[in-house]
């Protein structure tokens, strides 16, 4: 594999020294393992989002990183695992931001358009189940190096999508940094909603795929938990919160947040969610409003 | 036990032949199975709403009846499986209509107030698991005849209800008959709402027991399955689809019902779920709007 340079980006000033340092290098670290299949990790902290399919979980996400660039609608899904590395970055002596994203599948090329970046997810993401197979036994083969075998499959895989209208879920992460003046460094992984009832060509067990797929990133301890559930629901019927419950089940790293508080039925309120009064957490609970899907049609449009 | 008599109403004129007897015997000998705690049962054709807690269930069912007499709340869910047998009644002479309840464990009082029905289902509703418990043990240890320990311990039951705030979900039945000239002869089914984070102090299995005991009716060949799924939530996620597809897989006896339809996120609607395009279903979709909850409280105060 070609050595790549380490990302030029400076720390931000007011870090601690050792992260200035480490995470650069963890980070680099990280995106070399995902490129080698390899099962070796360094767990750095991140922050994943949970809930089941349609919560809001990918809103909440672009609401923390203030740019919209996630895809998203009412029949369209995370169907990979997005991990997203945040990086900071200095303003420019003129005052200007520069603000772009880099795919690791797309290694060098600067997305300054978020409303690509979200297309460039949007076919990643409609790689189906059967595709990431093929690239598997792609691999195990070693019949090319994995990097190119990679990248060609991956934009194969993205015409199928665009033709056809496979559902499938993959827990092959699609690899986004997004380096800007206005962020923390911080790792966010959005994650495929959890849902139960097979779509299209889905596999029968698609359930336990996902959880499995949750739960292989929320039980690292150094992995803190947005579990996310809509307001117009039971909160005891949350998959969020029973989810993050099974990896985190003294809640020490578990943060509930409550959804589409505006869209609750007349004459109910979140108030008990809210304050604990149901399901106690021990760092309480975020209420929260996304746009309507309205409003995001017509922005997207 | 004290032989009771059949109940006094009369067959409707228009209902076959072998329904018209057939019916009531059955009706009687499933309620003596039922005091006595006996396994064995006569499976004539019931109608068994499942979903979600706070999906709609009760409502659903409260509409096929025509009457008020559900406890419905945000926060008052159905603990115990409530099965409503409707009796077709004639209409008096003079033209005027009686219509009444009555409950297995009340027998004799009839129960003209509806709202006083729902109070009744409310207080035996509160039963939590642990009072069950103590009634099988009773039962297993033969000290009292089963008919008035039931009764004994139900009421005592009831008072603690009223003191405490027991979450519990319990599998015994609370059985009432619907005497009315506006019914068709017909057996439902209400069961608990599934939920999966135990609240207050509800068993860490809580969820398992629900499904458990969801699946005890469901599985019969006899009984139809109406799978209710809110329109605000993703029908990929129904907890319904997902247990009537376990019940019956080939779908020949699951209606699905979408309610909520009223209070879908700007933007959304909900024609792909009702056209069978996202789950199909043999027997396809009911859409339904049922009362808000803020006019719910209003009505019931």
């Amino acid at each position: 594999m070609a050595e790549e340079p380490v990302p030029s980006y400076s720390p931000p000033s007011n870090a601690a020294p050792l992260g200035q340092y480490v995470i650069p290098i963890a980070n680099k670290l990280q995106d070399i393992f995902a490129q080698l299949g390899s099962q070796s990790t360094i767990e750095l902290p991140q922050v994943a989002v949970v809930g089941s399919q349609s919560s809001g979980k990918s809103s909440v996400l672009e609401s923390l990183v203030g740019r919209d660039f996630l895809p998203r609608g009412s029949d369209i899904c995370t169907r990979r695992p997005l991990v997203l590395q945040l990086l900071q970055t200095k303003r420019k002596d003129d005052g200007s931001e520069e603000e772009y994203g880099e795919f690791l599948h797309f290694p060098g090329k600067r997305f300054h358009d978020f409303s690509e970046i979200r297309k460039e997810i949007q076919k990643s993401a409609g790689l189906g189940i059967v595709e990431v197979l093929c690239i598997a036994e792609l691999e195990a083969s070693g019949s090319r190096a994995f990097g190119e075998a990679w990248c060609l499959e991956n934009r194969e895989a993205e015409t199928e999508r665009e033709a056809g209208g496979n559902k499938g879920v993959s827990d092959k992460q699609i690899r986004l940094k997004i380096f800007s003046p206005n962020v923390l460094d911080i790792t966010l992984v959005d994650l495929p909603g959890i849902t139960k009832v097979p779509v299209g060509d889905q596999p029968s067990d698609i359930e336990a795929r996902i959880r499995t797929m949750i739960m292989s990133y929320i039980k690292l301890p150094s992995c803190l938990i947005l579990a996310v559930t809509p307001a117009n629901a039971d909160l005891a019927n949350s998959d969020a919160l029973q989810i993050a419950g099974n990896a985190d089940p003294d809640g020490y790293r578990t943060i509930g947040v409550i959804t589409k508080l505006d869209i609750m039925d007349r004459g109910t309120d979140a108030r008990n969610f809210l304050l604990g009064k149901v399901i106690p957490l021990r760092l309480g609970y975020v209420g929260i409003v996304n746009r309507s899907q309205e409003v995001t049609l017509q922005l997207q449009c």
